[in-house]
C-alpha cells in the first residue's frame, strides 16, 4: 500500500472537497491518505463515512493561503502543507498532494523533500488536453529564465513521467519553437536543438514543434521555459473558456437553438470532459525527492481523488529513482 | 484616393482569391488598387470584370514562395512582392498588402520602404479575437530576443494603431507576464513594467495581464516579444482548429446531434464569424516607413479585399507619421 500525504487545507474548495476526494480515493485497493491540517475540524468531515478507516490524520494549525507565495513555507512551518511535505521527507508518506498556492507547494517540496542530485531546478508541469490524448508540457511556470541544459534535463524528467505513469511507450518528446527548422528560434532554444538532439536513445526527440502542434496531439511531452510554458497554459483556458462562454450564449438566444442544445448535449458533454481538468487530476512536480501532485486551485473532489490516485501511480512506479538514475549518466 | 500595391502572387490562392479580393476592394470609395505580378496572367484575371478599371498592374515576372524567407527578397527583385514594396517606396502607392511569407514581406518592408527613424525593430502584429472584440498582438515572430526598450516601442506603436485604424479610445495596453504583480516575469519583463509606467499620458498602460486575460477582452493591445507572441498566435490556431473538429465529430456522430446541430447553425455561424481572421483582413508590420499589411497566408478573396480597405485606413490615417512623431519625442 503506498500512503499520500494530502494538504487538507489547500484548494479554493479546502478542506470539504479535499475530504470528499480523499475518502473516495481511499476505497481504491492499495492507496492510503494522511490528511494534514486541524485535527479536530477534519475529524468532524471524515466521522461515519465510508473509508473514513482508511484515512490518517495528522494536525496542522496553519494554512497557507492560495495567495501566498514561497515566503509563507518558511514562516508557517506548522502548516497544513509544510506537514505534507515533511510526512514525505520522513517516509511516512510515498507522495504529496496540494491543490494550495502553486509557488508554495514548490518551496515546500524543494525545501523539504529536496532536488533530486543532477537536477538543476525542478520543474511545474500541467497536462493539457488534445485531440488525440494529453500532452506533458514542462515548464509551466517555476523557471522564467532558463538555461539550455535546464530546458534538457526537462525533455528527460518528462519522457519519463510520461513512459511511466501516462503510459507512453517512446513519448514523443517536442521542443516548443517558432518554426520547425533547428534554425529556428531564440538564443536559448537554438542552444537547446542540438543538445536534445545528441541525447541517446532513451528520448524520442523529435524536433521543434510550434504552437498549433500541442493540441494536435503531435507529441507527448512539450518543453519549454516556464515563461512561455505558463502564457500557454493561462491562454488555453481563457480561450476555451471564451469559446465555451460565447457557445453559452448562442445556445440560449433563442428557442431553435436552446432545442439544438439540447439535442447535442451529450456530444457537448464529451467534449467538456475532455478538456476538463478535473479528469486528469493534476501534474507533478518533477526533479524533486518525492513524488508531488499539483492539483489545480479549482480541484473539487473528483479531481483531487484523481490526483491522489495519479500520486500513487508515480510513487508505485518509481519516478524519482528513474529520474535519480537518468541524471547520474 | 489611396493606391494600394497588392503583391498579386503572395499567398495560398494566388493569384486568383488575391485578385478576385483587389476587385472587391476597388469598388469601395477612396480605393485604388496596383496589383504586382505576371501582367498577361493578371490581364487575364481582371479583364471584363466590375472594378477593373479601377485597377493597374505592374508587371513582375519573379514570384517569392510561401516558404522563402527573408534572403529570397535579396535574390528575386523583380519579384511580386519586392515590386509592390518598391511602389510604396517610391510614392506611387499609399500601402502594401501581401499574403506572401511573412519574413519575406517584412524583410522587403525593411529593406525597401525602411525603418521609421528612432524605431529599433519594427513589429509584425496579428489581430486576435476576444469575448468583447480584438486585441492587436505585438509581435507575433519578427523579433524573437528583445531588449526591453524594443517592447516598450511595440506598446506605443501598437497603441497608436489601435485608437486610430481599429478606432479605441485610449487603447488599454497590457504587457503578457505570467502574473499581475510587477515583480512577476522573466528579466526582461520585469525591465519593461517600469519602463512602461514611466510613460507620459500617451500611453494608457493597464500593468500585466495573463495569458487568460487575452480572450477576455481585457486589454487591446498585448505587448510581448516575437517569441511569446508567436506562440500563442499558433496556440490559438490549433487549440480552436481542435475545438471545432471535435465539435465537428460530435455533430455528425447521431441523428439527434445532426438535427441539434442544425438548429445551432446560425449561433455557430455567428461564433465562427467571431473567430475568423478572414474578418480582420490582416495586422499591420509596425515601425516601417509606409503602411504594410501582411494578410494570413490562407486569405481568400474576402480576407484580401479587408486587408486592402484596412491598409487604406492606416495610410490614411497617416499612422506612419504618427509613429514617427512619437519616436522624435
Amino acid at each position: 500500500m503506498i500512503k499520500v500525504a494530502v494538504d487538507a487545507f489547500g484548494g479554493d474548495y479546502a478542506p470539504e472537497q479535499i475530504v470528499e476526494g480523499a475518502l473516495q480515493a481511499a476505497e481504491f485497493d492499495g492507496i492510503g491518505v494522511i490528511l494534514t491540517g486541524n485535527e479536530a475540524r477534519l475529524r468532524s468531515l471524515i466521522n461515519g463515512k465510508p473509508g473514513s478507516d482508511r484515512i490518517e490524520i495528522v494536525h496542522a494549525p496553519e494554512v497557507i493561503q492560495m495567495d501566498e507565495a514561497a515566503e509563507a513555507v518558511r514562516t508557517k512551518t506548522e502548516s497544513s502543507l509544510v506537514k505534507a511535505a515533511q510526512l514525505v521527507k520522513e517516509g511516512h508518506a510515498g507522495a504529496l498532494v496540494s491543490a494550495g498556492s502553486t509557488g508554495a507547494t514548490m518551496a515546500a517540496s524543494v525545501l523539504t523533500i529536496r532536488r533530486i542530485k543532477g537536477v538543476e531546478r525542478p520543474a511545474i508541469t500541467s497536462l493539457m488536453p488534445t485531440r488525440t490524448g494529453v500532452a506533458l508540457i514542462v515548464d509551466v511556470g517555476a523557471n522564467v529564465d532558463c538555461k539550455p541544459s535546464q530546458l534538457v534535463q526537462f525533455a528527460q524528467m518528462g519522457s519519463i513521467y510520461a513512459e511511466n505513469v501516462l503510459r507512453v511507450h517512446r513519448p514523443r518528446v517536442g521542443l516548443l519553437n517558432i518554426g520547425h527548422e533547428p534554425s529556428k528560434g531564440n538564443s536559448v532554444v537554438r542552444e537547446v536543438y542540438p543538445l536534445l538532439r545528441e541525447q541517446d536513445a532513451s528520448l524520442n526527440f523529435i524536433g521543434n514543434i510550434e504552437g498549433r502542434d500541442i493540441s494536435r496531439g503531435d507529441c507527448d511531452v512539450v518543453v519549454c521555459d516556464g515563461f512561455v510554458g505558463n502564457v500557454v497554459l493561462k491562454f488555453a483556458e481563457g480561450l476555451a473558456d471564451a469559446l465555451f462562454g460565447m457557445m453559452k450564449e448562442e445556445f440560449t438566444s433563442s428557442i431553435p437553438a436552446t432545442l439544438g442544445a439540447l439535442l447535442l448535449k451529450p456530444g457537448l458533454r464529451r467534449i467538456k470532459k475532455k478538456v476538463d481538468y478535473t479528469e486528469y487530476g493534476g501534474a507533478p512536480l518533477l526533479g524533486v525527492n518525492g513524488m508531488v501532485i499539483i492539483a489545480h486551485g479549482g480541484s473539487n473532489a473528483k479531481a483531487i481523488c484523481n490526483a491522489i490516485r495519479v500520486a500513487k501511480q508515480g510513487a508505485q512506479q518509481n519516478i524519482v529513482q528513474g529520474i535519480a538514475e537518468r541524471m547520474a549518466t
